[in-house]
């Protein structure tokens, strides 16, 4: 920290992503990433002739490809956001929606960077504490008073919840945003994009990150009540228009062409979810429900911690946080089923290892 | 604007970025791209392998990039700061640098982003006006108790001020960050990162987008004392970390090795502008000394506004901005020599229409 960043950035805890090590290769199962490339459509209109209209500007209203996008979810164009990724909707969303008349809640177990846009914002924050089995009871969230964040399936247990408990939610906040973070929504819950008519508290925000194979290329888009779009519009046009790369709009359009190659990878991962957690199951593991494109688990013969750590030096990461009430638990993104059959041969001779310790 | 944006912008004016019109092909003079395509190393470097892996998350830490800029600018990588483009840089300047101790300093005629900026964080702002001919007196930086933000070569002007003059009101604010903004730089004009080791109050802004030829890519990149790195990695890490496209990172370090070709294009583009301001003169035209690839020009019988209509009905985008102490200006990209070619054409033509309707 220099002698010059502003006082009110002092105790300031930054986000810390998964590790993105560049020195080897490792089975990499920690930052949600899909374990498939993006899709041959993708790959053909990344031409060598649009990477040669590089020196030109993007298009920063995004204009074509929202209409794609609008198109894709039967929606109009004023009902669709763009930015650089997901996070940075939501650090606009909490820049947009929130100060010290609007505080904000969240799940007290979540997506990490909730707390640090708090922070960052100075803003008054209500850590909503999840119910057994991190379960999220939507009757947590009357009254409040308060802008709501929700990743629906939540991060990092994977647990959702349904539309019609969104809608109680949005019922009991009608003078409150209600952000429904979408990151994991593609492989096996239900939007709750059908209610934005219905609900101008609404904002649904995905990313082309997870199941849409472009997490390199930085793209999230919200869905919402034309006046919310009109809000981030002026928030990004205020801070960096131009934040999305040019190949990547392009790239994102070639994507949305791509409807079938996008399903067979979401039902993929679906089933390779469903073996990998059976397989755990035999192992003794225990797993927190999950419709994302990762699990929560839980060895009860090896904390979470030691096992992150005998899985790196076996070349598999996972994630694991230093949490008093999480710290048995480890996040593994759901790769191929190479990866994970990988990973379960390492889980297996982990705990061989530690039997013969004991 | 909706019910629920926070009341601190509800007066904010969002940047108007140059148009990028999409629905004809114009000769786009008037967001200073680079005429060149991006070199070929970057065309081949982005290849269909790469695009195939755009499934992973980019490095958000662009180690391999920042050592790769650090060695090409002779600093350790402890010196630079890399973002999604020099807006985003200056975005978290006046979020890290300023506020209600630091109030911030700029030109009364500079980019119009940092007005916004100041806006937007609700800042004092202080707009130092000018001298003569847009002359920027060093002088006029001299105790005022505020961080300072200065674009080195000025735009819209194209005027530049010495390193020695920068020394100056560096030595003159020791204990303010002084943002010497640097995107137009490599046109002409000379750099002050070599004050980098002298002053730890020195921030130096720069791009890929302009003298790069990768607008397109989206990347920007500070140089400065490790502490103001420090800083604005915080900031970056508390906003959105991945801000940086995987192929952009792979492109930028393909520029670096077209030494040659970035050379080359810099010396065409002020040949170029010379050639450009020598047939305007001609006409009548006068135009403010630049080193920057644009030009601040005026004709003393058309209008700003008449002109930047006229070409665009014409063909050729400008650049125009309705304040009554620059309306009589356009500012006009130096695109390739066959570009300003059809804009002197086009120009020659507008100048004989006017005067056969007089």
């Amino acid at each position: 920290m220099s002698r010059f960043l502003s006082r009110r950035f002092a105790g300031l805890e930054a986000y810390v992503p998964g590790e993105q090590p560049q020195d080897m290769e490792y089975v990499k199962l920690n930052t949600n990433e899909s374990p498939f490339p993006p899709s041959p459509e993708v790959v053909a209109a990344v031409s060598a002739y649009e990477v040669g209209r590089l020196n030109l500007y993007p298009d920063p209203a995004c204009r074509s490809l929202k209409r794609k996008l609008a198109d894709h979810f039967g929606l109009a164009p004023e009902n669709v956001f763009l930015s650089n990724g997901s996070d940075d909707i939501l650090n606009f969303c909490f820049m947009a929606f929130c100060d010290g008349e609007r505080p904000v809640a969240f799940p007290a177990l979540s997506y990490g960077f909730y707390l640090v846009y708090a922070e960052l914002y100075g803003l008054d924050s209500l850590a909503v504490p999840l119910r057994e089995g991190f379960r999220l009871d939507p009757a947590d969230y009357r009254n409040l008073g308060r802008t709501i964040v929700i990743a629906n399936p939540n991060a990092p247990t994977g647990r959702a919840i349904s539309v019609e408990e969104i809608a109680s939610i949005l019922e009991a906040n009608r003078d409150q945003v209600v952000v429904i973070d979408e990151a994991y929504i593609d492989f096996g819950g239900d939007s709750c994009r059908r209610l934005i008519p219905q609900y101008d508290n609404l904002l649904v925000c995905q990313t082309f990150s997870k199941a849409w194979s472009m997490a390199g290329g930085r793209l999230g888009f919200a869905l919402g009540d034309p006046g919310l779009i009109a809000d981030l519009e002026k928030i990004k046009f205020s801070t960096n228009p131009y934040s999305i790369n040019r190949l990547t709009q392009i790239a994102a359009e070639a994507a949305l062409g791509s409807a079938n190659y996008f399903a067979a990878n979401c039902r993929a991962v679906a089933e390779t979810r469903a073996y990998t957690v059976a397989e755990l199951e035999k192992l003794g593991f225990e797993t927190v429900p999950s419709v994302a494109n990762f699990i929560f688990t839980r060895c009860p013969r090896v904390p979470g911690g030691t096992l992150y750590r005998r899985l790196k030096e076996k070349g598999v990461l996972v994630r694991h946080w230093d949490k008093a009430d999480i710290a048995d638990y480890c996040r593994v993104t759901i790769g191929s089923r190479g990866q994970m059959d990988v990973f379960l041969e390492k889980v297996r001779e982990i705990l061989e290892e530690e039997s013969s310790h004991a």
